[in-house]
């Protein structure tokens, strides 16, 4: 092990430069004018691996392809799933961004670039942590399996076919993912719950044309007062969803974790200036962690209707619209809640409006469990990467490949994040720290050999 | 008159080429691209006033220029101050116009082009008039001084700065102003009352980006959600604007108002028909015209924030906005309104967002006498050009001018209108039908005699 770690320690510039380089490729999933990027990305991993040993494979999809590969020695005990996705989110708005998203900018101990903390940096830590196994000479002490997609950030991906096709090669006795965030700075975490999704647009539609508010206005109903009144009425006073049966079947938060997560360094000034928001405000009687890491949401992404050039233009609009996305929590089903928001959203409009309802994609929530081969190994990991024990939390985002392991392959999912919740991850300036990338490597190759 | 009578119809089609003529120039004001367009048209109609033995001049502006011709007899009673606008509105969306806009097109009756009806065709109906008599040979019973401005649809136009500047110039026993519609097709009108205007802007600011809405979703305000709890708070359940005083001034509508409006040939069926709307909505305990013509409004003009592109963005955006017009009626005054709907917004926006507000332009009401020499003279004519005695009626929309006419010179002003109200106004597909504006063109002529 000394070997590893020093192997670590002395190459630590170069795989800052190995970052460097996977963060110059524009994987950019959601727009199709960086289809070869992706290729390229994906075939410069294969090589990586393919260099330190390692049988590898770009298999194609008909979207973007994923690259896999695998460390198999019979005199190991376990076989670990590796996850990561080297696909990044688009970089609007560009004028934001304080270096070109492409070209990584290190000021520091920071790194500036999008992808650097989700997903590129996150994965390429465990594979360094392969380098520095391989190059030093000692033989990893657990089988991997890596797959990494290039799907994650656009959709559908292609990943949830490619698992229950692939069962017996991806067998493995647990799956680890490192795309969340430690709690904060110093201080490591293992996450145990991830919020799922279900996501909605609406369209309010009143007269067929854009008419003059002067010859009609106050005699027709507004599509987009109608909207905002709609919008009102999903949220009561006290910020809960009003939604008929949107909390039936939601897991209540256990005392035991209101108590844990009471006991974290968190402050709602801190959360105020990572956020700049004037204020916190949520759902009354839960803390600001709790709300987001536990508790379900109806959150209005985009809204829009009628004119909104410079100036004024003095119309009744012909309709309004706007996207929703739901937050679930344990307990919750996306197809459940998309019927109870669509019946809900028709039962409450203005009979004045016309009012289209179109559901699109859901993701199931999940919690892992806390207490496995895997969560051991790394509690004992994470002490000796960051020096600290590292704290059970949830994460408000989602993950839905970590169900599809589950249901597909059996397997539980260890959620080791490296970075920090104001790295800027989907915002311009995305970030990653060279601390974290480099105590996140020390932490990988530990959680190897505690997997004996 | 007879001559004159008879002149109007053995030219009718060529009163049509003229008007084609006229609807031919690209005068969009709002549009500074458009700015030798609207020279062009005001060059057009100087000649055309001279052409017919008028004293013309274009006075330019800052903005686009003022076109003033006069006809003056010393003999004549009267001098009647007739006012239009040679600009037009914006023709977007370019793709709903069936035939392009600045290209006329004739089918059957009706003539389609911007500016056919708002307000070139009206406008042309006083010059062609004028043309009848003058060719005929016979002597304009009445002085004219028209003023025709290039800055109606944009704004802030120059005609204010002209008006008192000008006092001698536009000295006059009365003003007409045909820019407003007839009450129906066959039913002609004269309108007695207009609605003003107050304008404003709102946005809504909470985090300094957007935000993952995993990460935060639930713990801090969406900008959206609160504009649109904002704006749901503009009307009560009986759609009664709820801006604390808004009432306070209204002068409410008389006895014999909705006496002689409840006989007018209106259902609210029809309605639907020429808004396709699916349902009338408005004020409680007053009519679809009440509520048009004398009950004021707070309309949503436009909103936006967040995404709007295609697929969907789980964020929660850092901000919201939305366009406000009220329209306002006899008593309320803009600076009043503004004031009040400033403070009221403050007042119920939630404290966990930032909120601006900002306010731009206003036009006050308007309420002209019912009875005059222009309005005797308006009733007698219009039975002859159309068949049938007019209605008294109010009128939605604004004309600003109108006010400054009454402070500045102590005028009077007629509003005499030969379009309909579904020809389009500011909508793609503008038209007028060639039957108003050759009625029109006779009644104007009987105006004139009338004024003796």
């Amino acid at each position: 092990m000394d070997k590893v770690l020093s192997y670590i320690q002395a190459n630590r510039s170069k795989f800052v430069n190995d970052l460097v380089e996977l963060l110059k490729f524009p994987s950019i999933s959601a727009d199709s004018k960086y289809k070869n990027d992706l290729l390229k990305c994906a075939d410069y991993l294969k090589a990586k691996f393919e260099a330190l040993g390692l049988k590898a494979k770009v298999y194609p999809t008909a979207g973007h392809p994923i690259v896999y590969a695998e460390y198999i020695n019979p005199a190991n005990k376990r076989t670990l799933l590796v996850y990561g996705h080297y696909d990044v989110q688009p970089v609007d708005p560009l004028n934001l961004w304080l270096h070109p998203p492409f070209e990584p900018f290190i000021e520091g101990e920071t790194i500036y670039a999008r992808g650097a903390s989700d997903d590129k940096g996150q994965l390429l830590v465990h594979i360094l942590a392969v380098e520095a196994y391989l190059k030093s000479g000692i033989p990893l002490p657990v089988n991997l399996k890596f797959v990494l997609e290039g799907e994650e950030e656009s959709g559908p991906s292609h990943l949830f076919d490619f698992i229950p096709q692939n069962k017996e090669l991806l067998k493995a006795d647990g799956v680890v993912v490192s795309d969340t965030a430690m709690f904060a700075k110093g201080l490591p975490a293992i996450t145990y719950g991830l919020r799922g999704i279900a996501a909605s647009e609406i369209k309010v539609i009143g007269p067929n044309r854009d008419l003059h508010s002067g010859s009609f206005g106050g005699s027709i109903a507004n599509p987009i007062t109608e909207l905002a009144r709609l919008i009102a009425k999903f949220h009561d006073e006290n910020y809960r969803v009003k939604i008929d049966g949107f909390y039936d079947d939601v897991r209540e938060l256990e005392p035991w974790e209101r108590e844990m997560w009471a006991l974290l360094p968190h402050t709602d000034d801190g959360w105020l200036k990572t956020t700049g928001s004037p204020a916190v405000l949520g759902e009354k009687s839960y803390t600001t962690l709790e709300r987001v890491w536990a508790r379900p949401t109806c959150e209005i992404n985009g809204i829009y209707g009628g004119y909104s050039g410079e100036g004024g233009k003095t119309i009744v609009p012909s309709w309004a619209g706007c996207k929703v996305t739901m937050r679930l929590v344990p307990g919750q089903r996306p197809d459940d809640i998309l019927e109870k928001f669509t019946k809900y959203v028709h039962k409450v409009a203005s009979p004045a409006v016309k009012v289209e309802v179109g559901n699109t994609v859901g993701a199931k929530p999940a919690l892992v469990e806390r207490d496995n081969f895997m969560v051991k190994a790394a509690v004992k990991a994470l002490e000796k990467g960051f020096g600290k024990k590292p704290v059970f939390m949830r994460e408000g985002g989602s993950i839905p490949i970590v169900n599809t392991f589950k249901e597909e392959l059996g397997l539980e999912t260890l959620l080791l994040g490296f970075c920090q919740n104001d790295d800027n991850v989907h915002s311009p300036n995305e970030k990653f720290s060279l601390t974290d990338f480099h105590q996140g490597i020390i932490t990988a190759a530990h959680l190897f050999a505690e997997m004996k």
